[in-house]
């Protein structure tokens, strides 16, 4: 019986979460009053609250749900036959796949999260997250021989970050833009990063991080 | 007489220009007001409405300055000594040099543009300009023999937005990036690309435009 509650509630936050996500795909993160949530989640905002007090509160439960599902993305990298095979399905999930609404959230959660305190207290942490799994994901490739031992695999993180970022903002931004159609070349300049790393201190800048 | 009007009058624009900016960095698209921005100029309403009628009046013209500047650039890459060395001076300016502010209020209008069909049309048309002479820079580049005759230069261009746009993006919201250590792995990323790049069909979604 207690299982059973604990379940139910637990559906009843995702689909929570849902209906919120919807609201601020929508309205925008300003927009989306609790009132709006509420009516899209067919909730009374008593009960409501109870499981989300406040806008912050639900953001922060889809980036904790985003995180989740990363999480389990990148270790599916380790069961693909090829480490490169892996971030191939791992970016096409991610930047082709994933619904063009989430990717206009997060565009709306990091833009907002200029302004507003506690949001970028969380995106920090979720971005840390997610950079500090990407690394392991990179040094258990490395581990096995797939990637160059040469490979800075913290910079090479930042850039998978800084081209996700792109990937991302360019799908929530630009009409025109074919996420599918530049795939193959992103894919071929991270092959060429973590196969052939620049040489150290051929640039100026040194080697970067 | 005549031309020293016209001189002034461009002047008080880009002043305007400054201080709307600063508005719109300081308290984003929606915060700030046209009060705020008259105060910022210290020009009273009229005045300042006889120059930018409306907060997206405003946005247009900082928006045709960023393209000017961007178009200036991008010229610039043809007098460098070699194609790499130009685009390596012409990234560390925009990615790297370019004050921080102004990425945020990049972030800002993108984020802003997915809700304001004015906006949109202005970000599409902007998009589309720097797209196109970035194609330019790199024909004139391959025309010279700086760049593999098989590299697809409009699929390229995309990925340079996309890499920009990454970088801008993650300067806006993350506190701990540090562009400059990035800039040799992209910088290595897009060398690849250009001058060895993949082959094609050998990914199954073709060879990316």
């Amino acid at each position: 019986m207690r299982r059973a509650d604990t379940q139910r509630q637990s559906d009843r936050r995702l689909e929570i979460l849902d209906a919120a996500q919807r609201c601020f795909v929508r309205s925008g993160f300003h927009g989306a009053s609790m009132q709006e949530i509420c009516a899209e989640a067919e909730m009374s905002p008593g009960n409501l609250y109870r499981y989300f007090p406040s806008k912050e509160a639900l953001i922060a439960g889809i980036c904790e749900r985003n995180r989740a599902e990363a999480a389990d993305s990148f270790l599916e990298v380790d069961r693909a036959p090829g480490f490169f095979e892996g971030l191939a399905a791992l970016a096409r999930h991610h930047l082709v796949e994933r619904a063009e609404e989430e990717a206009g959230l997060c565009a709306e959660i990091m833009a907002e999260s200029r302004r507003n305190p506690e949001l970028a207290r969380l995106h920090t942490e979720l971005e840390l997250d997610i950079k500090t799994r990407l690394v392991a994901m990179l040094r258990r490739a490395a581990a096995r021989g797939e990637i160059s031992p040469k490979a800075d695999l913290e910079g090479a993180a930042t850039m998978l970050m800084v081209l996700g970022d792109g990937m991302s903002w360019r799908r929530a931004s630009d009409p025109t833009f074919r996420a599918e159609a530049v795939l193959p070349h992103m894919l071929h300049m991270v092959h060429c990063l973590l196969m052939h790393p620049p040489a150290e201190n051929t640039e100026k800048e040194g080697s970067g991080r």
